[in-house]
């Protein structure tokens, strides 16, 4: 059966860190730059639960029924100086546990949250996705996702 | 003559102002959903005034004698909750005058704020550029950056 698609509730935290920590360690193993998923660990919870008292993000989960196969963050961001949108969406975390790909669960979050993003105003989303990542990246492309700035770093 | 790179002033804030412009209608070319050097003008003055008392940031400019050819500014960042180090160097912004371009005047700025984030303890320098600017791309690619992440944008 697939898994459900719902909002989260607070109950859905320890999953959801699982899930976070699978998706840190998915990061460095591309470069260790990043932090592992048990160094993120303490930091992203602090974080998340108060993501779930701000009305301007909305956290999707998958829902197998003994767990979850997957979720997304999606938040409403202000003004940025130097660009014009008085507001935009942000989608900060999308993920979906290896097994449960391919089956549209990940389209299925990203189209709620879109409608979301809709209903409150926002006409543009914004999201960071790893340069070495081209499954990522080729999964926001089918959305229609284009490439907008490139960060680069210099390890000296 | 070389413009001659040097740490700016205060007297220099209105010839950044100025320059700082062309930077931004450089952007609003790529894509209207960047802001136009005059809807930038009066929020950038302010953050530049206060960069002057911040010794974190390090501003540097090409002085021509009667303006400036060009400017940098580098900063020395806290840590990130989800990256490794415990700071890092980060250029927000970078722009030579079209007519002093090929002259290196670049790569001195560029050479200088290296040397301080090295005295600083640096060891990673972090920049974005538009994905859509192959010329400023190429030139930080010729520095040695590498692309690190990309931000992607859609478009309701």
């Amino acid at each position: 059966m697939l898994p459900r698609v719902r909002t989260a509730t607070r109950k859905d935290i320890p999953e959801i860190l699982r899930l976070n920590a699978l998706l840190s360690d998915f990061h460095v193993r591309i470069d260790p730059y990043y932090k592992s998923g048990e160094e993120t660990a303490g930091g992203f919870k602090l974080v998340l639960e108060n993501l779930f008292d701000d009305e301007k993000t909305n956290i999707l989960v998958a829902d197998k029924g003994n767990g979850l196969a997957g979720y997304f963050i999606g938040m409403i961001q202000p003004p940025k100086p130097f660009l014009r949108p008085e507001k935009t969406g942000r989608i900060s975390d999308a993920f979906v546990e290896q097994a449960f790909r391919g089956r549209g669960l990940g389209e299925k979050m990203f189209d709620r949250l879109v409608e979301w993003f809709k209903e409150n105003g926002i006409r543009h989303i914004e999201l960071s996705v790893d340069a070495r990542n081209p499954e990522g990246i080729g999964a926001w492309r089918k959305y229609g996702f284009k490439d907008f700035m490139i960060k680069m770093r210099l390890d000296l």
